[in-house]
């Protein structure tokens, strides 16, 4: 079989991209191996591009009161519901890495109610799938909730802005047909991986 | 009655905003002759304001294959799929204007099936509600139907992402119950205005 | 542009109809300035016309412990939930005009759950949207939390058979393509209006 | 047991009714030998009792391109898919008698697209299952296969008309807790009745 | 009319049949006095025939928490939802038999909330159908509730067990197009049968 | 933490089984390495469990025109549907190891619609899904689209029974909450694996 398209738009040649985008791809290739495919794809569209990524970046790298490992559940748990393939897949890679837990990002995709997490965090994902799947219905109820398990209101917009930006992310994943990298299918699994 | 909150989240003063924030809304202020809650709600966050404008300009600033209102009508109609009252408020308001059409937000709002739009506008709204609903069923059959009303693929890009990224937006109004400001309701329903 | 049609089916001129039944649509004229498209479009079966507005008036124009304003409530909400152009934007001018506030109609059409109504008005709209989707599920349970609002049992009746009335005023609407009078649009939104 | 009540509402002592329920009241007694609980339970309500039985005999009763039959199976169709047991059990039996069918009413009950129908039957349920369902999508391919089916717009009219009648009575007897009489369950199951 | 085929696929004449398979229908037969069609359309394939019959027995006829007429109750709900024309019908003979009661099968197939049942079957019920439906989100809270009507965790075992059965049923009888016996729609109907 | 329970129901110590059931864990013990949770969470009751396996060779084991990758996809893809746990993981290990592709398994659990599958494979999963989700639905027209990607009839029959057997089966595991063993989750996922 022949190499799988990534996307259903051009993906650019390095060479022809803005500099500050080439070298942020040059910068991900060098920490990680490879270069994921999200950051190729989206090239296609360089200010875009941009805006993606600085959203990302202020969610997902900050300082907060969610680990980077339950930032990475929302987005696995609600990417699943989303049927968004690139999205599992990658960030299951790097729930795993950060987990430190070959087996919470399957569970996590297939039904986080069964997945090895604290009561915590079981609140933390149903709040995100509400928000995923019909945030018009979000009250003074689910911040009521959540701060019983001891979020702090920061801590719910978090969950919120990273379920709503993964929502962007999903459907644009989802109508280019983003293929995620074969890299990122074995990563994490081995146990006690470090 | 006391003057609602616009947002759960605090709101911060102008003044002690960074620059670029708060000379974005002073222009904003300037041009509209007031300063739409967006701004001042997301500004409790300003990195996550400076990409979530950054990317709402990269879609509905620039050249595209879809006129400004019909971006305005895709924002209006996948809102209210999502129950999202700032955004079906003040982009009907936009709308209105854009399209020097007072009836058209509200049509496009409850049924876009039954408003006084073109098959190739019909054809483009079922596209951005299935994104918006069910993204992961886009599929060949979405695109050729899209081509056959005359949309390249940029065009469809366009509709996707706009789609996007008021999946983003509406659920982030929803869950800091942004309140849309009452100037919106009024603007662009005289008939003829221009 | 040509007028656009008002109804998928032939709407009768008015000299041809049966006495009573223009002799209310002229009072309405008379009354209103402009004869609302639901007398003429249903005029096409006067036997149907007078069991409908018969029915309509025994519920809306009636005593009852709920004011007029709260029953134009449930009819925009559970119009908007069966997207009915007709039925949302002309009650939603009647709301406007009853409860003499120009914002009420677009909240409660896009999302009554962030309106500006009372917990008793919201537990009587969350009510009349279950009727309206899934009346099979009505139990004790929903009179019991009716109940603690301060509804009495004829209330509840009012409410469900408003939602149900409009049940059927929604799906006639939707199928003969019932088309709102432009009037309607713009009716009550002048604020502080009388 | 005792005697399950036949509504949550009181059902008033014929004595007191206006003479013309009463009457009606009398005569489908007469006719049926036992009151249908549908009249009892409603005439707690008068005004909304004739509006009722007005509409529903405008388009019951009446020449129509539909045999008598067929407008029962819409009934029952639509009512099933509405969870109303008084509608499911009492159209039912008058099913089974008009049709001289004693299988199809549980058929059409159950899953029309496996009922012993013809295909144009089966059509006309199609069309008004999604009437029911989601009168909002309905649009000119429903009318066009309709038409291909020998149905004419008057027709249409009739289906779209019953389906949303009993939208209204389906709700209603929800809510009420409307209970079939006993008689229902039994009529018309006589093999070759008549 | 021709008789109607009771499956889409073929129906093995019984002396063609394996000797286990035959005796199998032959005693049902001789005990009921015709053979319910599921022996007829399944023996198609006599090792899923086996399994089938295998399983329906260690859950339908053994000793139990839930009385037989229970079982067939959560047969006859679960079915419903699943648009079943064959185990509703024939289920629902059985159903009457042997709760001796001709108006509960109809009640429990339209809904279940209006039936002649009492709460721990209502309990009993609305869990089954939450395992039809959803059983990804079955958890601790519907044990708890289940224990609280006074069923140890065997019977819900049970009540699990049989809804995945007719799961299996339900669906493979579906596809094949299995037809009801026209004998089982008047079985058990009568008054005070035995 | 301590070892996750893999059941909620007693898992009987292999001495305490019936010599069958204890042979044929022993047996797949013996072949695999280890035993599979689903042979000795089932143990807890006997007769079910001896039905439940007959079933699942009968389907899984023969001879068939769907290759024993393409059965497994069938049992992926409506298993993460269901939301459960076990089979999407066990059965995604059997798939990986059948198809010997690493990839495959995760793609069609996520979303068929993406994954490295045939068109033909594609109809069949299709099929497979509407048979899980609304088997009453099925009716000629997906067996012609079936037949026009070749699957004969018997084909059908195994796509349907396989999406059959394992709607039981997700919601057995989905009740008692079947633990999937830790070992599946690498199984297969070396490149090249033979």
């Amino acid at each position: 079989m022949d190499t799988p398209a990534i996307s259903r738009y051009p993906v650019p040649p390095l060479g022809t991209l803005p500099d500050d985008v080439r070298t942020r791809i040059l910068a991900v290739q060098e920490k990680s191996g490879f270069v994921p495919n999200v950051f190729l794809t989206l090239a296609h569209r360089p200010e875009e591009f941009r805006a993606f990524f600085a959203y990302h970046d202020a969610l997902m790298e900050k300082e907060s009161g969610l680990t980077k490992a339950e930032r990475e559940m929302i987005v696995v748990a609600t990417s699943a519901l989303n049927g968004c393939q690139y999205c599992v897949v990658a960030h299951g890679a790097i729930l795993r890495v950060r987990a430190k837990n070959p087996l919470l990002a399957d569970q996590v995709a297939i039904n986080h109610r069964k997945a090895d997490i604290t009561p915590r965090q079981r609140a933390m994902l149903d709040f995100a799938l509400k928000v995923a799947a019909e945030s018009g219905k979000v009250g003074d109820e689910d911040f009521e909730r959540l701060r019983s398990h001891g979020f702090g209101d920061e801590d719910i917009w978090d969950i919120a802005a990273i379920t709503a930006f993964f929502a962007l992310s999903n459907r644009m994943a989802n109508v280019i047909g983003m293929r995620p990298n074969d890299e990122f299918y074995l990563l994490g699994r081995m146990p006690k991986s470090k």
